[in-house]
């Protein structure tokens, strides 16, 4: 039996709608295998604004240190998109969020889904069998380098800085996962442009003797958004910093057909939490049209996480299930009319 | 009866193949239509390095500043290409070009062919009728901006700065373009996270009252990358900063089919360079494998340069003739055995 304290973070939009569901799924879990999760609600984004004045709210912020992990619906209000220089925006809490959970290691595995080839923008022949695991650091780099103005606001800066550290902490992880899969990672850079390239270049370089049985190899940020697109079977880990792997992870995404088929989890040395890539869809709100699987898959994650692995298999063969039945929302298939409900209870059901 | 100086820089791999075709045809272009292209030959890349030590020469660089246009076919060599760290590099070469002439704007036309929609890794229906122009600011940003270590070397930096007048100059030529287009315009940006990417945002929005005619909206890269891939015929004239527009318009090109396909333009107020968008493919060096129609396209948009419109058009339909003809090299059709300079000949005589 194991006791796990989940702070959830329904957040904006159809954010609430798709953690319903997962939170279902998390409950069956712990039902069937006799597990102790409990479930702690706080507020982050636009609804977090709305109700305290700050994206992230301190006590979200404590309740997120607390607890073992941490689930995310999405974040974002049309209200709030409009005007990117507003003084307060949703993100900010997000980011807020990675920084002080010091998530370092956003993780997206990309996989084509048989079930879905005819979704994807790609030819099915290029995409069939795709497999990927995307590192993306996630709390250092432009992100949140120092930034601002010339004093006549004319000039405007962005620093992107990394040191050694920040790379390998999450290049070792990478290292790790391309030794449980196919043995090879990609690093994606620019470091024929870039300083801070060439650093994350000599370092990843630097720890390859640590795991001889992984090839490493390079490849050029511009290269890569087409390889991506023209092979994507050819990756099996990648690893890139953090606006590099903003772009391409989203990027990648559109090889499974649906952005609401794509869970993340963003990982600390203390701390871990898990989300859809989606957005908060402000304009499907309410309607029973959210996706939740992409939510569920996360809980998947955050299952592995736990090192509860049999119990995460369960959850992604009842989403195979799902798709196996046909048992989707509508963006995956017109002709059928199953709710962000339906498709969480018939997963529910089949945990 | 027009009489313009022209540097060719051939530079490294299949370079100096696809710039000869290239020339054949301005040649052929100048014979009908009784202009004067005089032909100036210098070094940059690779080449210049192993002739001189640098990779941007001045006499090379005193040839372009004298020169009416430039025409560059591709630099890099993998003796380069596997030490990004290295002091001297071919890159260095085309990036000191950019700057010293001031070509602050790489503009990059996405076309999907008919004649080659089943050789893109995306689906026909989703791409026919693609017609991007893509507008990359290519002076400034991340590319220029101080870079450098720590005194130990662990930690490394890049600054990305933008000033208003960078922005206004390269938006002011994109509007116009969108004028002659569609009237729409797109700015990617990643403005929820970056203060250059805010002063992007209001400079180019302060400038939209001027073109009454271009509706102006925004976009953030990352959700760019993906709507690049999923509907690529949404976007007419899309705007964005250096390290974005590498990106994305790298991306982009394999709406084409093929990278043998794409010209570019890079222009400053008093200069202006013409290339393919692909590289030096040093693999396929020397062998006629290498297609010359982005060079030769690239020939195009120099005729434009100089206000031959007609020209330029003569060329566009040669290129298209070629493809109607199926003269094109291997890697459009492997059952063909055209080489290079057969695909050049048959334009050069179609012109
Ligand atoms: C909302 C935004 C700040 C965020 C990012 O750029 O990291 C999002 O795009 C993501 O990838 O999670
Ligand atoms: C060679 C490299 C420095 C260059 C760039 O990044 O600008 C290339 O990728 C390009 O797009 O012309």
């Amino acid at each position: 039996i194991l006791s796990k304290r989940i702070v959830v973070l329904p957040g904006d939009g159809i954010g609430p709608e798709v953690c319903a569901e997962a939170v279902r799924v998390l409950k069956a879990v712990s039902d069937r295998f006799g597990h102790e999760f409990q479930f702690d609600y706080q507020l982050l984004g636009a609804c977090a604004i709305d109700a305290t004045g700050a994206p992230l709210p301190e006590a979200t912020l404590t309740a997120c240190r607390r607890a073992d992990a941490v689930l995310l619906g999405a974040i974002g209000d049309p209200k709030y998109d409009n005007d990117p220089t507003a003084p307060v925006r949703p993100e900010q809490g997000l980011l807020g969020l990675r920084k002080e959970l010091g998530l370092y290691a956003n993780i997206r595995p990309i996989t084509a889904y048989d079930q879905l080839l005819a979704h994807s923008p790609l030819r099915p022949e290029r995409i069939q069998g795709t497999d990927i695991l995307i590192f993306r650091e996630l709390t250092g780099g432009i992100y949140f380098g120092e930034k601002g103005r010339s004093e006549d606001r004319a000039s405007a800066y962005d620093h992107c800085t990394y040191h050694r550290d920040e790379i390998l902490r999450i290049a070792h992880r990478a290292f790790r996962a391309a030794e449980t899969r196919r043995h090879q990672l990609t690093l994606v850079d620019k470091a024929n442009v870039l300083e801070t390239s060439r650093l994350w270049r000599e370092t990843v370089q630097g720890l390859a003797p640590e795991y001889p049985s992984v090839a490493l190899d390079f490849l050029y940020v511009d290269n890569a958004a087409m390889q991506i697109i023209l092979n994507p079977r050819q990756f099996d880990v990648m690893l890139t910093e953090n606006m590099f792997g903003d772009i391409l992870s989203d990027e990648a995404s559109v090889i499974a057909g649906s952005l609401g088929l794509l869970p993340s989890a963003s990982i600390g040395d203390a701390a871990a939490l898990f989300e859809p890539i989606h957005g908060s869809f402000p304009q499907a709100k309410g309607q029973g049209l959210a996706n939740p699987i992409a939510t569920i898959l996360s809980t998947a994650l955050l299952l592995d996480h736990f090192g509860l692995l049999i119990e995460a298999e369960c959850v992604r063969d009842a989403v195979q299930h799902a798709l196996n039945s046909g048992v989707v929302t509508p963006e995956l298939n017109p002709a059928t009319r199953y709710t962000t409900e339906q498709v969480g209870s018939f997963i529910t059901y089949a945990v």
